[in-house]
């Protein structure tokens, strides 16, 4: 398969190129590195990475940002920041990739277990995980060319304790490569519309 | 109790009225019509709304557009309008009420069933609703002043079934009484962070 991993470079993304480099084809994207560039916050920059990909047989995304602060501390325009970025740039992913992806390819997008297990300052990460899961549910029902769709939800990634420790005590961290088995479940085998949680 | 209910003019805002209106003293709330009038798209309607309200010990919501469309009509600016009306409106009537409200008191807000149970043409409603239930789970861990928030997720409202009938072909419908009844729980009970699903 020829495989486009949007956030390549991000701790998920490079355990992701890990498990599928060894017996795929893969295209690297992301903001500042990667085969291509792309900034998933507008569709022009999705648009032109996909002209420039080539054709593709599936699409994982490991990106997007979220930003985490007190309840009292985010305003509309905060959230607005995971909403524009993880939420709907993972969202027009698909929406522009389907035009693009081979027919019986497959996305993958990444949440996190916030939307069901939510910690302090983490109300815009549970919002954008919660938006994604559901959103995963219902697209896939409508995807055209038999492509399919299916979120992973992995815990906090003990690579990325060192900065998420503070907001995660006491939660069990997911080791990367751990995590990017369910990436490799969704691409090479044959559901849709699943939200696999890594925990 | 005093109790604002925006949307109170909705099929499921006059069932709430109907439950609530017989024990508490209620201030509606609406777009076009009730003792206040807001725009829950914009910040500076609900900060306005709130000054005129007076005290209150408890804020329901039972409001919010989305766009109903297949899945490639929908760019991202369809799934705005979910984002900024049904989403961020009922978010921000608690960011902004969470200093209005007594201690004590509560929000209840409303999502739906759509980001479990997904239809066609309904990704936008599927993604809003997965939002709100996971941000009330998230939101409810840090709100001040004990106050509590919970979300109701009704089925397809039996009374709404002239326009939503297509869309929801073999979905059972819920009475908006039945609805109500949730409201109820959540703005006269204690728990908090819970969603309500009422099939």
């Amino acid at each position: 398969m020829r495989i486009l991993i949007v956030g390549a470079s991000g701790i998920v993304g490079r355990a992701v190129l890990g498990e599928l480099g060894a017996r795929h084809d893969i295209v690297t994207a992301g903001r500042s590195s990667g085969d291509l560039r792309v900034d998933i916050t507008h569709t022009e920059s999705i648009h032109a990475m996909y002209e420039q990909a080539g054709p593709l047989d599936a699409v994982v995304a490991a990106c997007g940002k979220v930003k985490f602060a007190p309840l009292s501390a985010l305003a509309a325009a905060d959230y607005g920041i995971g909403l524009q970025d993880k939420l709907m740039g993972q969202v027009n992913l698909v929406l522009i990739g389907m035009h693009h992806v081979m027919p019986g390819g497959s996305f993958t997008l990444t949440s996190g277990l916030l939307d069901h297990d939510p910690v302090l300052q983490g109300s815009s990460a549970s919002m954008v995980n919660g938006a994604l899961n559901a959103w995963v549910r219902a697209a896939a029902i409508e995807l055209p060319n038999a492509l399919r769709l299916n979120a992973v939800s992995p815990g906090v990634i003990l690579e990325a304790m060192a900065g998420y420790a503070p907001f995660f005590r006491g939660f069990e961290p997911v080791p990367a490569a751990r995590a990017a088995r369910a990436y490799a479940k969704s691409v090479e085998g044959a559901q849709t519309g699943q939200v696999y949680q890594v925990s």
